[in-house]
Parts: C-alpha cells; structure tokens; sequence
C-alpha cells in the first residue's frame, strides 16, 4: 500500500470479524514497530501478544463498562499489550536528561504508530485503548515492576468501515517563525 | 512510496544538502502529521514551522554542543516545532483519566512518525532532536504557558545515506501470552 494512502486512510476499528489473524501477518505487524526510530536507539518498546480468550476477557475486564474499547478487545482474535522499559528513554547513565521526564510514551506511540499503519496495509484493523486499569492489567499479564504497561491494542479484520473523524486545519494547527503568526499566509496561491 | 519501504528505509539525517523545500512539500508533511490519531481526538499538536535563519540560529544555540543534532538544525532549511496543548489529551473535562498522565508526549510521537515518514516518502530527510533546553527554546519561539514544547526537527533535503542502526530481535522484544513467555516458538517454522 502507498504511504499517503495508509497515513490518510488508517481507521480506528472497533468491530471485528470472527476470523484468526495468520501468524505471519502478526509477525509483519511486529516487524514494522521494530523498526521505527528511539531515544539514542534504546529500543524501549516490549509487546505481550495475547490470544487466548481467557487473558483477552481478564483484560478487558479492566476497561470501564461503557468504553466501546472494551468490546474491540473482548472481539479481536490478537491483542497487543505495548509496554516500555521504564527509565531509558530521555536517560543517560541512569539520569534523566530533559524537564520532560521519561519519554517511553513518545517512543511507544513511535513504535504503536507504525505498527497500526502497517497492520492496515495488511488489511487488518486495530484500536489505540489507553483508558483502562494499568494496574490491574500489569498484573494479568505479570509485568514485572520496571516495565510501565502503556496500551492494549485489539488487531483482526475489520468488521466495520468507519468515516474518518474530523481534523483541526492546517491554518490552526500551523504557526510561521513564532507562536501566533500565520502559517496559511505563506502558502502561495 | 510503499508503506513497508517508508517504514525500513527511513533514516535519521544529520547532514543537508542547501537546497530549500518546496512551500507545497512542506504542506504535504504538515498534512501528514494531521491525520494522525490522538486520544479522543483531540489533536493536541502545534507545529511552528521556522524559516528563517537567525531564529534556526538561536534554536541550535538551546542544544549541548556537542550534539550532532546542533549541525543539523543549523544545516538544514527548515526547522518545525513540535509542540503540544497540555491537559488535554488522557484529560476529560480537564480531569486527567489514567496514571500516565498528560497524553501529549505519545500524541505528538503519533504524528511526528507520520510526518518524518512523509518526509522520507517525499526525498526529505528529518532528525528526532529531544535533547535541548526546552525552556530557552519556548522562549525563543514565544510560546504560552500551555503549550509544551517537545521536539525540534529539522527538515531538508540528505546529503548522507546513513546505515541503518542495529535492532533488537523480535524474541527480546515479544512475549506471548504472558510476560516471560517466548514468542519465537509459536512462529510456525
């Protein structure tokens, strides 16, 4: 699939099909957050791919009742637990180098953003959830103390075909030079 | 360019060629970053796109000197800073939702992936650069109190084909199931 295709058309899914995702197609999807850029190349990123329906129940369990993630979770044959090794990303010998504090979140969402493009050219659907009980699903998945749980990502095949949400204008989003001037000045006619 | 090329092939670049960018490439990048996903959708991205190089100048004067991110921002024609509204995403009705915090930090890695993938996608090259005085550079930038500054990525046209840095493999990555369990013998042989 293109590139601007993929970045353009990428949807979040939330109903999926009742049909396994190949193992080969899963170690594709890996494969493309295996690759994506770091803090320094530290690589922060740890993925618990779950299957089996018991722990994929249990987890989502975690979720609030009427968070629709919950039954993308309960109805998505894979689940990708995206953890980050705490205390490495944005450090340095074991000293935090910037006022942001641990950037495993950036590097996660580097990682989780080119796994979810990838898993749409493969025609597969996922699900960014990230509002749910961190504490209680660490322990589901036995995550040990230094490893910080970040996202559950269902993946399968997409049994919906959603309409792109809306997007800010490039005119709010874009400053030139400083905070305040206009962008879309600059952009010839 | 196809997805999976754009993923494996993107490389941080250090050096750049001086040659400018086309407003219209530049636009193609900034739309990039605009379609990305974020929590709820509420893009909290702001990018101040710089020009011109007396401020480039006074950015790169924010890093340690000897960081090779230095050469890059002043090498390069374009600088784009990545900023993020705080208290909004992971936030509902401006009460923050989960033990992560503010979101905005993997909200902003969410389209920043998306946008250095464009770049790569459209010849240009760019640099993550999250090592600098964050403080002097809002300053630098004016911007307000609630918007935090991120990342400062150059943007240009390479003058290097760098070597693709090694990567962990699957296997110290990926657990299956449960953390601790390896992933590599259920991969079909």
């Amino acid at each position: 699939m293109e590139l601007f295709e993929a970045l353009r058309n990428r949807r979040s899914i939330r109903k999926y099909a009742d049909r396994p995702v190949p193992d080969e197609l899963l170690e594709q999807v890996l494969e493309a957050a295996r690759c994506a850029p770091s803090w320094a190349n530290v690589q922060p990123w740890r993925f618990v791919v779950v299957t089996d329906p018991e722990t994929r129940r249990a987890l989502a369990e975690t979720l609030p009742s009427n968070n629709p993630g919950k039954g993308a979770i309960l109805g998505a044959p894979v689940l990708l637990a995206a953890c980050g090794v705490k205390q490495t990303s944005g450090y340095y010998k074991g000293k935090v180098t910037t006022t942001l504090g641990d950037w495993l979140m950036f590097d996660l969402a580097l990682a989780l953003g080119q796994l979810t493009l990838a898993a749409h050219a493969l025609g597969l659907g996922t699900l960014h959830v990230g509002l749910y009980d961190i504490e209680r699903a660490s322990a589901v998945l036995g995550l040990p103390a230094d490893v910080q749980l970040v996202e559950l990502v269902p993946m399968g095949y997409p049994d919906q075909t959603p309409n792109s949400p809306p997007r800010k204008p490039l005119a709010e989003i874009v400053h030139r030079g400083k905070w305040g001037s206009p962008y879309s000045k600059t952009i010839p006619a």
